[in-house]
Formats: structure tokens, C-alpha cells, sequence
């Protein structure tokens, strides 16, 4: 399980006082990117040099309780299913300080090369972080 | 069904050249938005008016094949579940010259009154709409 | 001048119930992609295709009065200076209905390879096009 | 003077593979944000709680030299003028590894109540933290 924390931001939140429904896609996105921070050059790298991307083919998300402005996101992030070339993410996103489950977001990611946009190998560093992180 | 339509913008897309993923979402409140357009204010008073929300409980998107820069988005929604307070609005995403499917996404909403946000009845038109929409 | 108009979008109205600020930059970018959408391909072709791109400089905006969800934007936009390879956009931004003044944003641009990010000859038809609306 | 720091994340990333510009007008509120996140309660207090907000009136942005996927973002916010119910902030937007200077944002708020949205005196602590950070 990885970890992400960071406080809501005033743009995040909703003319009804609430975080927007559609952020938690954005939140689970930035996990992903902090999931795999410390590969080499990050997931910067794998996009821009290796030309790889993680594209998602299915998302779920169950929303539990709101977030609101003032609240601390903590996002644990874990591999729910691992396959040939493609991953099943799982995001349990909660408020940081009372650790009260908001939302669960699952997201199905395939391994692509960026030129092509087709299924390639997952690369090996990829694989052993999912690996590592089976939850 | 009823059809909203609308050109991709520059800022939708992402640095792999297709439109970001949890993008998505937010077509899928313009979407609702529109759908509650001829309500009387429109969804603006429903909200600020009437104090009437519609949160999501529950969101799924399948991507079947990208959006671009330069694509129009074709989005049509319909009520695939109706119940007593709350909603499954399913947006079929297509491409608005080609009309490929781009992506499905089910939303499952609430009615609730914004003060307490707590559920509550449906306005009846609201239901009225949704009712005319099934499909 | 070339007028761009749509209803204010509930994700782009913040907690205080107006729409957040930083949302005119992304009204300017969306009026500049109307602005020049009878070249051929539009927008996107003069990014895509020909690989030439019309990057911020500077932008000034004045806020003057706060759009709300329920209002429709209108941008009107003239091109105030144009140089050889820069221009000066011009969006005085109001409430569609009213017509009241809510922001006057400004933009200069440069044109750029965008292979190279250096500035390049400014096309004849993008010329053309900010003559005709030179005001 | 004070420093907020962090990734440029996927999605503030467009198309020509450089941070999007209206992005910065969102960097400059998150600045402002951490700029008053030791007053009591922070940023969210302050406009939940006591219902005070700092609306920009005037925003000035000169873009020196794009970010993009992978930078790291720096932004040095210091007070360049201080008034009876406004300020102007300036940020130093940088690359923080080379700390190149990428953009600079000036931005004149006013201190206004939220519930009428008028001007209104400018609390003693939020008057003292910009006074500390005058620059």
C-alpha cells in the first residue's frame, strides 16, 4: 500500500461546499503518479523517455462521505489484481485526520506504448512495484 | 435520451494527446445539467433555488476509445433505473461525427436536500424528466 | 470582434458561490479557440497539423463583477496589437443576459514552432483573421 | 517571503507537452493558500468560518519559460504593496531543481465579506502575515 496525502484545494470543492465528484478522479490519478514516484525518473519518465502510459479502461467509484475545504486528503493505494498487461488499482481515499473512509475509486489500467496506443509488456520495474504492493 | 453536445477544448486533453480520464466525469454533470435544463431556472435553481441536489453515490466509466483534440463530444443520456430517491443516469460518449463509442459512464444519484444533505423526496419534476428519459 | 458565448458550468463555480477567478484564463483560451475556428481545421489543425501554437506572453485581467452559476458568459474578442510575430487579444467578458461588464481580459501571444518552441512567422490566415477583427 | 513547493502533476499539462497558462492563475490561489495556512485554521477558517474572503480584483502574469511534466514547481510569494483592504501579491513561479524563473504573477485581492460580498476591513492577523512577507 502506498500512501498520498494533501489538503483539499479551494478550486476542488463545489459551490455546494463539497468536494466536486469528478476530483477523485484527479486524486486518483495523482496517487498513481505518487505510486510510482520512485521508479526511475518517475512516471514522468515513463510516459516522456519511455513512451509508456497507463491508460484506464474502467473506473469505479463509491461515494461514501464528503470531503470539504479544511479537510487533508490520504489516498492508500494498493494493487488489487495484477495481470499480463494490465493492473486493477484500488484507492481508499479518506479524510486524513479522522481516517474516515470518503471514497473507493477502482481503476483498471493496461500497459500501452504511447506511439501506437496498443497493449505492450508491462515493464519490469512497473510489474515489481504493483507486485509489492498486492493488497 | 437526450443529446448535449459540445467541441473537445484544448485544456480537456492530456500530454499523451487524448482527453484525460476523469474528464470524463465532468461531461457526465454538463450532461446532467442539460438533461435538466427546461426545468423552470433550470439546474442553477434547482441547486441555489430549490436547495436541491443530486450528489453521485456511485460512478462507472468503461473507455473504449479515445477522444482528441479537435473531436466533438456527443453525449447521450438516459434514466436506465428509477427509484424512489435516487437515479442511474447512463451517458452513452461518442464521438459526434464518426458517433463511435468513446465511453460509457453510469452515475448513480440521490436526491437530497443541500441544508441537512440528507435524502429526500424527488421533486416531481424531476421525476417527471427522468420518467420521459427512460431507457 | 467575434462573440463566444455558454452557460456557466457548476465545476467552475467555487465555494463562495462565484465563479473562481482562474477560470477567465481557461473563458480567454476557449474564445480564442472560437475565435479562430473557420481556419481551415480550426484550432486544433493549426496545433496539430501545422505544428504551430499561440502561447501566452502576458495576461492581464480586471475583475469587475462576479459571474454566478445560472449565468451565461459571453466573450467578445478583437484583436487590440498586432505586431509580426505577436498579437494583443482583447476579451471583454459579460453576462450574456445582462450584458454587464464582468471582466476585461488581456492576452498577448506569439507565434511558435511548436517542434522548436521558437517564435515563427504568424500564418496568413491567422493574420487575416486578426485583422478583419482589429479593434 | 514565503515558499510553496510541489510536482506539476499529469493533467495541468496540455497538449504541446508544457503546463497549460491558466494553470498559473491556479497556482498563485494554492500559494495563497499556504501563504495564510498558520493563521488559525487557515485559508479554509477564514472563508468558512469567518466568512472574510480575498477575491482578486486585478491578476498580471508575465510567462518567462514553460514548466513541464516532471518539473517540480516553486512559487516565492512576498506582499509588494499593502493597502487599508487590499494587497498585491507577487510570485516568483520557478523550476525548483534549477530554480529558473518561469513565470511571474502579481495579483491585486481585496478583503471583502463573503456575505455581502463588500469591502471590509482587513483582520489584524491576516494585516500581520502580509506585513511579515513584505517584499
Amino acid at each position: 500500500m502506498i500512501v498520498y496525502e494533501r489538503p483539499i484545494r479551494f478550486d476542488e470543492v463545489d459551490p455546494a461546499g463539497i468536494v466536486f465528484f469528478a476530483r477523485y478522479a484527479n486524486f486518483a490519478h495523482e496517487a498513481i503518479e505518487s505510486f510510482f514516484a520512485d521508479l526511475e525518473g518517475g512516471y514522468p519518465a515513463l510516459i516522456q523517455k519511455r513512451r509508456i502510459g497507463l491508460p484506464s479502461v474502467r473506473l469505479e467509484a463509491d461515494f461514501r462521505s464528503p470531503l470539504r475545504y479544511g479537510d487533508k486528503l490520504r489516498v492508500e493505494t494498493s494493487c488489487t489484481k495484477l495481470g499480463t498487461t494490465s493492473a486493477t488499482l484500488t484507492h481508499e481515499m479518506k479524510n486524513a485526520d479522522t481516517l474516515e473512509l470518503c471514497a473507493v475509486v477502482r481503476q483498471i489500467v493496461v500497459t500501452v506504448a504511447l506511439d501506437s496506443f496498443r497493449a505492450t509488456a508491462m515493464p519490469a520495474d512497473v510489474r515489481a512495484k504493483l507486485q509489492e504492493n498486492l493488497g
